[in-house]
């Protein structure tokens, strides 16, 4: 088995080029990474082991499992990181005086081990390196993700056909999941970090909206169970609600994230208002989201229209609230930038984030939008086209 | 919001004595946890935070988010981890000596960050602690697991009825998942580490059983995707083969884990002798897995029947063979101990554990049974009762 496909050796060439301007910048001679989602960037797959990227010379792939490629070029069997070093002496790769870890993604212990085969070297945050490169998208990330939109798409078109009358949010959610995956999700969403648990996503119905969850999702939920207190609680709906979907959009190991808000019988004009307010907010911020503006003026700007209307109250929830509008996507669903008053980023052209400016109405449910954006020159284009307006159920 | 329900409290106390056991003999006076496993095992519920447990004095909880309990008795509400000692101060707790952080789980930076809040201890491992005190259950988890085992034993039952001529194996998964779902599956798989990442679990078709994988799975499979390697791969199921059912047992914070397989048509005389042998392997460790007998006798006991039937060239896998037949099972899916020959472990009472002979037969399929155990005085005693025969679909 070919490990890099012919038709991913430019691109996969472009990454480590990104991923090496990254290193330079944070002084690394070198970086190893194993963490699935770097792996996958790094190399179009998930395999069990480590991509060694040094300022010169090609990556080397150590595999540890699955064992169905040849030893070739670049690519090197190893059964543990122990024997790294050895291995980079063989192809004549001098020992790097400075190395690049996962910190923030891989287990003390596991750091703790690699520190060790590496004693000697100077050591620095390969995560962070990792996330930078990624977090502009070549053309390639971008096709992946509009095609991921697409499929997100054509699942919302069909999510009026879920429904049934007295049907509860958690039967209603398994109805979208099983069309989602139908329409070939892979049912798996990558997140970074512990406190992003969750299953295929959040229906969020009526008062559940206004239940605080442990998690950094902007939205929370009781959900059924103390063990995974987030999204449906298993509320029949009833007219006069609002009920938010936000499902998982992992297609083809990228992800776009959508969120769209469809009533029950008439809802509330307050309801009505806010939503018009969150779309309101995104036709501003898709007009000034261009390369160069700081992101924290995203969210600054969101928040004065929300003060504008006197919505802050209900603006990112209401018994809490998250205190940021939007975040980066790909390969993970939760990358950098964080859109809020603290980013310190610029956008550039091919970034990919999630703007969701969202109201909880208590009693009635959440409210807003959610897309998610290409950043380019004219400003921020959609990958998740579909109609924004509440329907009825 | 009560913090710890009443029902709950004794069952808390319970366990909180056990992992003070396991500190005790990890020379460690007090251990912080934050990983949601842990959280949920010492409190009942997952939050953001996290829980302080000294030789003496009750848990102090330390809540970040959600902030809907009220300060009160030893809970405590807190920004962040710097303020730990704090609040420890104002509760007349005396700094620790020694305190074990969740070194196996917990994120490099996040552990450095915690070591610099407590600087001035010296530190241990909690993932151990916690592993240790888990892996012996109570008799209020054994009966939540027994409860999931009757959930997923219902499922099963109804998946004859997923199957319909001319489906592919993912088709075949979405129905079991609507199925499990609707059964009350919370649709998320708490699992361990970086290599076990999986959607609701495995349907194993066909020759796809051969393709090996890179995750701590004992099976395989392609996948759809090269994001995530693992599982179904999409084919057409035809007449001759066989499919392993290995889908998720997450119904209650607790996880049980069972795999059946069914056949399409007639099967080889092989594939059913191998399904025969794995039935065997188990009734031999139900009888002798007692408390006092070693984890890797179970091992040795099965690999001395896979050889006197000659089927070692199957066994575990074809291509690529897992070293181990089982692991614990709980709170999340992959817990001590691993059933290989390496394993240190003696069988205790109460132990729960899953033991899967599974054999792959190359072109026809997987074959073999997994149950989930409880350790009892009289042997293995499951949680997973479904008929082990290959029934037509």
């Amino acid at each position: 088995m070919k490990f890099i496909p012919d038709e991913l050796r430019s691109e996969i060439e472009t990454r480590v080029e990104k991923v090496r301007e990254e290193m330079r910048g944070a002084g690394l001679d070198a970086v190893l990474v194993a963490m699935p989602s770097n792996v996958y960037y790094l190399t179009g797959r998930v395999y069990h082991g480590y991509v060694y990227v040094s300022r010169e010379g090609s990556p080397v792939w150590l595999v540890i499992k699955p064992s169905v490629f040849d030893a070739d070029g670049d690519v090197r069997l190893i059964r543990k990181p122990e024997l790294i070093p050895d291995v980079l002496g063989e192809l004549g790769r001098p020992l790097p005086e400075s190395i690049g870890l996962e910190s923030q993604d891989m287990a003390y212990s596991d750091v703790m081990r690699l520190k060790k085969v590496f004693s000697g070297c100077r050591f620095g945050d390969a995560s962070q390196v990792l996330l930078r490169a990624r977090m502009v998208k070549t053309a390639y990330e971008i096709d992946k993700m509009r095609r991921d939109g697409m499929h997100q798409a054509a699942v919302y078109r069909r999510i009026t056909h879920c429904y049934q009358e007295d049907m509860t949010d958690v039967e209603f959610q398994i109805e979208i999941e099983r069309v989602l995956r139908r329409e070939g999700c892979l049912g798996c969403i990558r997140t970074r970090g512990a406190r992003m648990e969750i299953n295929l996503g959040s229906v969020i119905y009526g008062p559940n909206a206004d239940v605080p969850s442990p998690y950094d999702f902007t939205m929370g939920g009781a959900g059924t169970d103390p063990s995974l207190p987030v999204g449906a609680d298993g509320s029949i709906m009833r007219p006069g609600h609002t009920v938010m979907v936000d499902m998982n959009g992992t297609f083809n190991g990228y992800q776009t994230d959508m969120t769209r808000v469809w009533r029950i019988g008439d809802i509330p004009h307050d309801a009505q208002r806010a939503h018009d307010c969150s779309r309101h907010i995104l036709r501003e911020l898709e007009a000034m989201g261009r390369p160069g503006v700081k992101v924290s003026a995203l969210y600054e700007k969101a928040m004065e229209i929300v003060r504008a209307e006197g919505l802050e109250e209900n603006f990112m929830g209401h018994l809490s609230r998250a205190p940021f509008i939007g975040h980066g996507v790909g390969i993970q669903l939760n990358e950098p930038p964080v859109v809020n008053s603290r980013c310190a980023d610029e956008l550039k052209a091919g970034m990919t984030i999630a703007l969701e400016p969202k109201f909880v109405i208590p009693e009635v449910g959440a409210v807003g939008v959610e897309n998610t954006y290409e950043v380019t020159p004219e400003g921020l284009r959609t990958l998740t086209e579909f109609p924004e307006e509440i329907e009825e159920l």
